[in-house]
């Protein structure tokens, strides 16, 4: 992870990254609106935002939530990875359009003002909405903006981009990656601990790459399985994720190893930036599991350690309680029917060995030495370094059962925390 | 539930109720112990008590959790179910026997320590463990002891018992029920929302009224399976739970049904008593989820929510949040391939309708009522009555795709939830 000293200069730094690849323009505006039928009776700010290709192109790709409660924007996009072409995603914060009575029809209404305004097919355009479940889209107010967003389309650097989609979101989240003269650069939303009934997690990816449609669509699979499906801050899926990646294919292709590993290396850092992101969030918890039966259930194990509530308020609390990561394994395994066998279990904190084939190696001194590890990778927020620095509490694994393995990522369980999701919304 | 004036008032009430049945004799003692290995250098005090049947049953049963990293008791008592015969129960607190180097053997020893005092058989005791997860049984101590609580074996109320194997419990549970001449007592240890690292239940269930070996144990798994089972507090299952279940078969059996029914209410009151348990309960919410496809997935939904930290930060909160209840019910549907169709769903809380076919049905008044109806229904620590009140947050899901239903019950996520369980152990 990146270290900055200020917040300048961390958004300088994500200024020059957000370079836009060839081919996209980006533009960036704002409204206000009211929703009397909520309660919300003084007018609140949201932001409006859109990437545009272009030409329409052929290649793009959508990884979207596995709720069954997706809001009206998930329904429409996914409706669009059937379709011959895309140009554009049109994104909103504030309001998630998710259970709101006219859902889908605020969505193509919104949609074909921004058509209509730019000129682009409104089947080639993506919404996506993040906000509060339940609000409906202010329609009026949309489309009364969009032709002043079409106006602004500039091909400077997307940061604004990465700005305008924040709820919670303590800072912006922008990555980015030269390969030979072509790029990729993604953004994401998403907060990490925090999530205050906002819908969680946005994340683009935009590159003047050459990628045929559908080893583009492999790839982002790939990248969400080991990125985004390999992070957990509290077990909740929204009901608005959505992961798109868009190529005007400007620039002769690389080679699929590079480009499998430049999506990698993008995928894994945006997911730490979202674990990293929450205000509440003081430790950021990495699991490796290592010799487990097959990849699945390394990660499953692997997630059962970072969504265990006890283990997660253990580290919060520079606990290093291997009772509670070893009960959260043995749980998870006897509720999936996974291999673990306790007699050849092996649990390291920090490279110290704390548990050895089912039994525990601890003392004094060592419960006394990682409780300080623990201590010193507490994020702290009123020291230097702007947004995130990079400690990590690093929890190995060991299975013995097996050759395949797994790393997530997660975040500890924190009074923030709980401050946060209980403030009534009003 | 019961509305007790004052806590002796309340254990007067669980004196009476704790009435042994027929051929059953109880004894509780104490001892002190050090784990200078663990950095405990001054005495600890630990509880040891036992429930002795006068004669080996033949009719016993037990259910113990699935998790595979299970205590030295769990697997012991597991391999004792295989049995001819059952005579006794031995508990202690304070150390769970789970991921000790020589778990087993020290069970094994203290068992049969305890035969000798007795008598018994030691194939015929059952070793039950609450505490520390990786600590070693302190042998020697409780050897020294159980000489003591041989000769203590009476007659008397079982309420000592249901004291002896708290630990982090607020208070002893103890239901019974009579049905003709004879009864079924009930005890239970298990703190619902505060759990620092201590082995999470126990349930013991002995009755004087004749039923056969087989019938017993069908009857158990359904009173769990309708019980235990459907309360969840943070999700985690620990290494230690067993309900056990004995019967000296003095009195003439009861009619099935009325054996199911009895088991049942006992089950669901003790279970409905350890949720109510924790000190950072401040919400204790039921969920019944209707019109399910089957009832495994009305299970599975309903313990979706119950479990869902954004739900249940948001209860503790008094925010009637919905879309948060959506949201859970949506995810967990995607990812267990549950039948759930949006245009379908509705939710009620305390009768109100607030999601109907998948639209939300909230106004800025509606939500001020609910939010008011959780502030109200919120334990309160420093009002009269002990230990539990009778209020309950009441969410009703129906699904409208079958006829199916099941009800669960969790509790809210509270500061000090998280402060319990961050709190470091020494």
């Amino acid at each position: 992870m990146d270290q900055f000293s200020s917040e300048p200069e961390y958004l300088a730094a994500l200024e020059r990254r957000g370079r836009m690849p060839r081919g996209f323009r980006r533009a960036v505006t704002s409204l206000e609106f009211k929703a009397p039928e909520m309660g919300v009776d003084t007018p609140m700010p949201m932001n409006l935002a859109a990437v545009v290709a272009d030409e329409p192109v052929q290649s793009f790709a959508g990884m979207f939530t596995r709720n069954r409660f997706p809001g009206a924007p998930v329904v429409l996009a996914r409706e669009r990875m059937c379709g011959a072409r895309m140009q554009a995603v049109l994104m909103n914060n504030k309001v998630a359009n998710v259970g709101a009575p006219n859902g889908i029809a605020d969505a193509e209404e919104v949609i074909h003002a921004f058509g209509r305004a730019t000129g682009i097919d409104p089947q080639f355009i993506i919404p996506a909405s993040t906000g509060v479940i339940g609000w409906s889209l202010p329609v009026e107010a949309i489309v009364g903006t969009v032709f002043r967003l079409a106006a602004d389309l500039s091909d400077a650097s997307i940061l604004p981009v990465a700005q305008a989609i924040m709820t919670t979101d303590a800072f912006p989240k922008l990555r980015s990656v030269e390969i030979g003269d072509g790029c990729i650069v993604g953004i994401a939303k998403g907060a990490g601990m925090i999530e205050p009934n906002l819908a969680t997690m946005l994340v683009f990816f935009f590159t003047d790459i050459e990628i045929e449609r559908a080893a583009m669509r492999r790839l982002l699979a790939e990248t969400c399985e080991i990125s985004f499906n390999r992070i957990s801050v509290d077990g909740d899926q929204s009901t608005s994720d959505m992961v798109l990646m868009m190529s005007t294919g400007k620039v002769a292709g690389a080679g699929e190893e590079e480009m499998r590993e430049a999506m990698r290396d993008l995928g894994r850092a945006l997911a730490e930036d979202i674990v990293r992101n929450g205000e509440g969030t003081a430790h950021v918890i990495r699991v490796s599991v290592e010799q487990a039966r097959n990849e699945r259930e390394a990660e499953i194990l692997g997630k059962a350690v970072i969504n265990s509530p006890l283990v997660k308020a253990a580290i919060f609390g520079n606990d290093p309680n291997v009772g509670r990561i070893a009960a959260a394994l043995g749980d998870c395994a006897g509720n999936h029917d996974i291999e673990l066998r306790p007699e050849r279990l092996s649990v390291s904190i920090a490279g110290e060995q704390v548990l050895t084939g089912g039994r525990f190696e601890l003392d004094g001194a060592k419960e006394q030495r990682l409780s300080s590890y623990l201590k010193h990778a507490a994020q702290d927020p009123t020291g230097c370094g702007y947004p995130q620095h990079d400690r990590t509490v690093e929890i190995a694994i060991a299975c013995a059962v097996g050759a395949a393995r797994a790393e997530v990522v997660g975040a500890d369980l924190s009074y923030e925390y709980v401050r946060e999701n209980a403030d009534y919304r009003s």
